[in-house]
């Protein structure tokens, strides 16, 4: 995508779209979070905010968490919820159709959209041709926005912060999308240390890179990149671990090694600061010992709920100001 | 099916169920046409009209635009839908149930039927099982009736009138469905003239040639088949276009040759007059050009919106005969 | 799995999570009845006993009749459903999540859970992880414990009574998993009689044969099995047939032969008492002959209707008990 239109994506209001988690300022997220806890707390007055809307779900990408806390959300506000569960397969995608006609559809059908798609840029299309709100739900290897916002939502309850912090992100940084939506948001804020920690193989992307180096001086930010977790554990304060995924591997025998180094079981975790959190976006599958769930510093639950309340009060704001 | 069982499908009312597009008479479309008019300007005072009924959809074949636009015309009037978005796949039908049990069981589930076939002659079967009203959401490669009804909804809205059209009929008219559709209800129509352009190897079935010369007397229409898409250009009022299905062909060098003639771009638009439009039932590959989304002429956005209005506007109907 | 997690599921209040059949009572299943009963009479009155409620349906083995009437009995109550019809291959299951994440998950998305899974100790594990009621909707070869309250339910409706019943059970007892469900229901009742008439190869499995020697003194029961369902047909009450699964047989000569014995039609069915009924968890194949259907003791179509208003009285009576 051309430098020019990641621009203009970063640079839409995220009470209009939510494109990418650079959208995202310091202002939007504390006016989120508030709403987001006023929500979980009174959430029978928010029952019928979004009555006789209706949002559409086109999913291209399996999911589970992100599909359903969605409909979970618009269901408790009131809303309709029209869904694609696989619409790489059971949709006009399968007779060709692009993106930006399906888009102009749902433009007639529904009043919000939110999609999942395989495409790294689909963001563009998509915003090229939507008359309604627009959710970014996972693209590509890109952006998983929301995701991002429920990471630190998450990140601010066990904090009352966002600054100041440590941060391990630990996993296949090269392959997934949320440590880099994750990234990019919390760059955003003063003196925080980023510790990258992945197989030699799966280091974070260049675009990630690049913006770490251009926003070093300007927050005081800094990061370093490892391949040993154990080493890095006594010094953070947030564990944010990922999946480190099989089949990205060309050898196996490559992917046995690198795995090992990053399981997380009671034993390391005891290594880790008492006030530290363990973060993942889930699923997981071995990287966390379920040995470890009962832990205080395993907030990976906490996220999961989290998510519904934050996706709550995004629709809201994105709905009030439909009209502007 | 045997001609008596074509006939009973197309006697029933529309009123009670939708089959084939036969059964649509003048008095019904210009009903429905009113109806959905005022659903588009007064949606709110339809928000109840199906308050807690059920609508039951099953897609045996995928569908984005048809089941969306149902599934959001019912959401609109207050109904709840169930909904199989794969149910080929994922239904009874894999362990070999026929279609008329699932019907039986669907009876006492839901108040309306909603069902995409990959069988031509199954709604007959349908039918014999329903007691609830029945929709007809394709069939195969017989009829989409629905589809039809929003087709000529968009017709009359740019001409408000159904008689005395020049339309050029453009694909594969051999293994779609939706030209026959609109064809079966247009020819009820006096004085309209049908062009029917194809790949020599993809003309229209004879069963809708033998509807055409039945009708031919009694309606004064006119048609005439051809491969030659700029020559009927310049004359038609409609240009209703379709996907030429790759697939379908033996051979692919016969394809790209058929392909290549009934391609729509702006070049070739310019030869139409400038109050005709250009209709298309969407999923669109690559047989309109995107240059020509913004030429006025384009409709077939238009259609896919309209698709939702005729769709609550059929249902109410349905919903207010189901005590008679 | 060990014994004393079979123990734990059994002693399962009710009222709390649905696991196992052998957790009804005779007094919860008459509450129930009469609950399903009040509800089919009296619909109307119920239609927002589940306002602002959110049911989680993940299927991860295809089902029509058990999805769609859990969906149409929640919406009938006014409830929300978050739906995933294909778990095993669109939702984190594909990525690796065990179903305990997947259920702490959906412990904050949603207020009831709905699962069919296709291992066979499956509702330990969710019992384990969930924190809402838990409602078994089919586990592996197992069990199927709101098919049986449909199916007992249906022989109420018939004979006023669960005891002194003759019941003759007819299929793959081996691997179907609602007889056994059935059977651990009707053996708490006094003096019932089953015959098991299968394939030689596919009697029923070794636990339900030992918990039918452990009741048979204790409520006087009685059991034969048999491969012959001609010469039993005139003895009993009920015939509660199902599918014979043809994949399962290494021999398709043996199916060949199997399947024959089993075909019930209109000559068959002349053999059987008038006042006698015959059951079908559905779907069928050709082990009932279409012609059968509209014999008076064809009941298959009236047990999937009352599958609605079990589903809706079960939920209630869930509903009713969640804050004790």
């Amino acid at each position: 995508m051309p430098e020019e239109f990641k621009l203009r994506l970063r640079n839409i209001s995220p009470k209009k779209h939510i494109c990418v988690s650079q959208q995202f300022t310091s202002e939007y997220l504390f006016e989120l979070f508030a709403l987001a806890k006023e929500m979980e707390e009174n959430s029978h007055l928010y029952s019928e905010v979004l009555k006789n809307k209706i949002i559409c779900l086109l999913f291209y990408e399996p999911s589970t968490r992100t599909r359903l806390s969605f409909e979970s959300a618009a269901n408790r506000l009131g809303a309709k919820c029209l869904v694609s569960e696989n619409a790489s397969q059971f949709s006009s995608a399968i007779k060709g159709e692009i993106i930006e006609d399906t888009i102009e559809m749902v433009n007639h059908y529904a009043d919000f959209v939110v999609v999942r798609h395989v495409e790294d840029d689909v963001a563009y299309k998509i915003l090229n041709s939507t008359k309604i709100p627009y959710i970014n739900a996972g693209t590509g290897k890109t952006q998983h926005p929301t995701q991002s916002l429920l990471d630190v939502y998450t990140i601010y309850q066990n904090f009352q912060r966002l600054d100041n912090l440590k941060i391990c992100l630990c996993g296949d940084l090269l392959r997934g999308r949320t440590v880099d939506s994750l990234v990019y948001l919390l760059s955003k804020f003063k003196n925080n240390k980023f510790y990258f920690v992945s197989p030699e193989n799966s280091r974070i992307k260049s675009d990630l890179k690049d913006h770490l180096h251009e926003w070093q001086k300007i927050n005081n930010l800094d990061f370093v990149e490892s391949d040993n977790l154990i080493n890095v554990l006594p010094d953070i304060d947030i564990l944010y671990i990922t999946r480190i995924q099989k089949e990205r591997f060309e050898n196996p025998e490559e992917y046995e090694l690198a795995k090992g180094k990053f399981i997380l079981n009671l034993q390391n975790v005891s290594l880790m600061k008492n006030e530290s959190i363990i973060l993942h976006p889930l699923p997981r599958v071995d990287e966390i010992a379920k040995e470890v769930d009962n832990d205080p510093r395993a907030k990976y639950f906490q996220q999961a709920r989290n998510g519904v309340y934050i996706r709550m009060a995004l629709l809201k704001i994105l709905n009030d100001n439909t009209d502007l």
